[in-house]
Parts: C-alpha cells; sequence; structure tokens
C-alpha cells in the first residue's frame, strides 16, 4: 500500500510552507524531486533547500528527471501521454524505494488544486495508492500578499483565466476583474486599456520577486520590457496578474 | 508609528498557518482579537488557541468588542459605516496599548485577499500606519485539498463569486467551473441540476468539518437539510462548494 501527499509548499519562499506541510514532509519516508531541466533548476534548488530546512528525521529524498512533453500539435494529446508517463515514473520510484508499501510525497509549486497537474497524475496510479492533499499559498494569493491588495471586490466576483484563454477570446464576459495565469505571451497587450489598472508580479515569494502596479496603458509597456528582461536574465520566468476594469467602481 | 500586520490563518485548522504567520505574530507587539458576539464564540476560541500554541515572546493579547453593524436597507452603506467604526476602534486599541508605535496584528479568517474586509478598514486608517499581509491559506483551497480535486479543468478557467450574486443572476456567462462564497441560502437550490456535480464543505479545517459530493440533483437536496441541522447544532455555519458543469467535459 502506497499513501501519496501532494504537499502544497507555496511558491519560492519557504516560510510560506503550512504546519501541515513540514509535518507531512517529515511524515513522507520518501520525497521524490523532480529534475525538470537546467532551465528552472532554480525550482528544484528550492525544493532541496526546504527539504534541508524542514526534516529533521529519516526522510529520503530522491530526485529523478521528469519525462520531456511532446511537442504535439494537439495540447490536450500531448498532455495526456506525458501525464501517463510520470504516472509511470512516480510508481516505478515507490516500487524502487518502497517496495513494502510506506508513504511518498511530492513537492507541489503552490497549491496542488490550482493549475497544476499532479492530481490528474495520481489519478492514473489506481485504487491502490491512497492520496491526500495538503494545501500551499497560490501565486494568486502571494501576488495580492505583495500588493496589499484584495483579489475581490467588494461583494464582486473574480475569474481565474490563463493567458492563452485571455488572448484567443479576449476580456471575459459577466466579470471585472480577473486573474491570468500561464501567460507567456503578456495577453494583457490585446485589451483596450483604458480604464483598465493591471497589479503584477514575477517570481513571487523568491528573493528576486518584482512587482509592478498601475493604470495598465501606463505601465503595461514597461512590463512587457522588464519580462523579457528578466526572462534573459535569469533563464526563466513565472508572473501573475491582476487586471481591475472600470476603476470608477473600485471599491 | 503603527505597522499593521494583517495576517492570514487558515480555516480553522491551526496547522495550516504558515511558517511567516507564526513568525509574524510573533513579532507583533500586540495582537488584537476581536469578539463577534456569542454566536460565532468558536471563532475567537479558535483565535486565542492559536495564540497560545505560537506565541512564544511577549506580544500582548487585546481582546475588544466588534461594533454591530446597522441593518440599513442600502448594504453598501452599511457596510461602509461599520468599516468605519472598526477602523476607528482598532485606532483606539494602537492608542491605548502601543502609544509610542509599535508593531499591531489582526489574525484574519482564510487569506486578507478573499471576501475579508480588513484590507478595506485598514486603507482607513491613513498614511502613518503601514500595512502589511501575511497570506493564508483559504476555504477554497481547504474545499479541495479535502476533497481531493482540482479547482480548474485543464486549461480551463474558474470563477469565484457569492450566493448573493448566483441567487441574482444565475448562473455565470462564459465559464463552467464556479466556486460560491457568503452563501447563507443554499442558491445552488435554483440552477437546473442536470449535468452539474457539487462539491460541497463546512467548517473546513476544524474538527468538526463536513464534506458532501455528487450530482447535484441527488446530493444538492440532502446538503440543505443538512446544513440547516448542523447550523442549528452549532449556532452558526460556514460553507463553500464548486460547482461544475457538463460532466462528459471533465478532465
Ligand atoms: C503551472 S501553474 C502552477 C500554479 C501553482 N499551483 C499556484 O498555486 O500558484 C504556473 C503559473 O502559476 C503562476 N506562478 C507560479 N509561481 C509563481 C511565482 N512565484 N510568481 C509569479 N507567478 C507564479 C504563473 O502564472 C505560472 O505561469
Ligand atoms: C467573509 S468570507 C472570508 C473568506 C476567507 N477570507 C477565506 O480566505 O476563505 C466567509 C466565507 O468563506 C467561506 N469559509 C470561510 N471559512 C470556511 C470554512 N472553515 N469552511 C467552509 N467555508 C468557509 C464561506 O463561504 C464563508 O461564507
Amino acid at each position: 500500500m502506497i499513501r501519496l501527499l501532494l504537499i502544497g509548499i507555496g511558491t519560492g519562499n519557504p516560510d510560506h510552507l503550512t504546519r501541515a506541510a513540514t509535518k507531512a514532509m517529515n511524515d513522507a519516508d520518501l520525497i521524490l524531486l523532480p529534475r525538470k531541466g537546467d532551465a528552472k533548476s532554480d525550482l528544484i534548488d528550492l525544493r532541496r533547500t526546504i527539504c534541508a530546512q524542514l526534516l529533521t528525521g529519516p526522510t529520503r529524498i530522491v530526485e529523478f528527471d521528469m519525462p520531456v512533453r511532446a511537442a504535439e500539435p494537439a495540447y490536450l494529446d500531448a498532455v495526456t501521454g506525458w501525464h501517463d508517463a510520470i504516472a509511470g515514473l512516480w510508481m516505478e520510484q515507490a516500487a524502487l524505494h518502497l517496495p513494502d508499501g510506506g508513504t511518498m510525497a511530492l513537492l507541489v509549486w503552490g497549491d496542488p488544486s490550482l493549475y497544476d497537474s499532479s492530481l490528474r497524475i495520481a489519478a492514473r496510479l489506481g485504487p491502490k495508492v491512497d492520496i491526500r492533499v495538503i494545501p500551499g499559498i497560490t501565486s494568486i494569493q502571494a501576488l495580492t500578499a505583495a500588493h496589499g491588495i484584495c483579489l475581490n471586490r467588494l461583494a464582486e466576483p473574480v475569474l481565474i483565466t490563463t493567458g492563452r484563454r485571455l488572448r484567443e477570446q479576449g476580456w471575459p464576459p459577466g466579470v471585472n476583474d480577473i486573474v491570468v495565469m500561464l501567460d507567456g505571451h503578456c495577453a494583457f497587450r490585446d485589451l483596450p486599456p483604458q480604464d483598465m489598472l493591471i497589479w503584477w508580479g514575477a517570481y513571487l515569494g523568491m528573493d528576486c520577486e518584482e512587482l509592478a502596479r498601475g493604470p495598465l496603458g501606463e505601465v503595461g509597456p514597461a512590463i512587457v520590457e522588464r519580462r523579457a528582461a528578466l526572462r534573459a536574465r535569469h533563464g526563466w520566468i513565472m508572473d501573475v496578474y491582476l487586471l481591475r476594469r472600470a476603476p470608477a467602481a473600485f471599491n
């Protein structure tokens, strides 16, 4: 019997880990640290640091290489095959290091429920694997905390969406406040900037955190340039932003 | 000079506090614990427990009574006046206990950015108060973690909205997945139940946590009954749910 813990670790600040996450890490017999290639080595380094800081017992840490995602034209097919491959690797590691069963953990960026595939991959493991999720601080919360702002306006809804979707479908109907994640292409550039404010953050929670805020028409172009420069400097970037329409109605 | 820390404490499980939250509590000279009347005394008890468990230094804890919200017909006016009154009370406590300045903290339920007024109240304190936000696990994350589910479907958006809004405006346009908060009246009852799934949770993170899930048509009526019984038993209830439309497209 294998127990799988999906532990949310927040988005870069080891102090964002909860006590439940720390306990779960120490409850695990085995922590798997996937290596995703050179470009994002900062991210595995951070996980190594978290393990070094927080593990107090005999938990074993095993690193393994993630499979490369096939660059198939059909995005969803490529993702499905990739998830199958990762599920296979997890079980390989379990068979290797926990032949008599035990508790295996993965340190999931942010919160495991938000635009993360660990739960979808875990669903492939079958009924003999018992799955538990430990929540973590999301990049959305890191963004709002860093800016000292509310996510929603008083009694108003908020949409969480992706850069791809904003690019393909434009401003979504029925909302004035949206959070955009997974946006490699600054989808906000295609929006009419009038009456629009943006709160942007990159590397949130990390030492190299970057923030910008203001009217989209003023700060938007600067964010595009800064993002490109940061990406070149670090070799990777993760950023997220909140857009609010119609500032007249702010509250 | 007053520093105000708005510390997210999660939604009932002291283990959901982050290391940053614990550090911030201990950095504070003063923690204010608002009393909200008898019905929700569980919630102040929990904050007392968190203080007892996590404070290691000389931080002083002060309880004060929250003003009662005027039952004005104009909801937004009532809220505005109420926020003014609370801001006044905070500053009174600061003047009383930190006459020479210092760090004052509030323990905010869940995350301070999500349907919480602390930041709006803090905005009334003027430029001499320096505000810092420490993120916390939201009830949404407590819900998805307890059910072991993703918030979003693969590459799809999610809307966070309120019971009032769902009741007044029906299913929102452009999304198939919504989280409903602040719903005292089971707004899901008015939705067409076919092809709709619900994941529901009350008292999330607490010992008395309650969960339900399934096709809305089947479990919806049971949730309505259970909610009423729980509310009668505890004297209060907080619940949140995720609705997904068109299960055929699940992924
Ligand atoms: C695959 S999703 C994972 C999200 C994660 N599970 C969470 O809870 O935030 C990756 C996206 O999250 C956002 N993100 C994650 N970490 C971030 C960080 N430290 N700073 C800014 N954005 C971040 C970016 O939008 C990025 O494209
Ligand atoms: C005023 S809002 C505060 C939300 C909080 N800031 C958060 O991050 O979750 C209160 C609403 O949050 C949800 N909620 C808060 N705590 C909860 C809990 N322990 N269980 C279920 N729902 C909860 C309910 O929808 C409730 O009506």
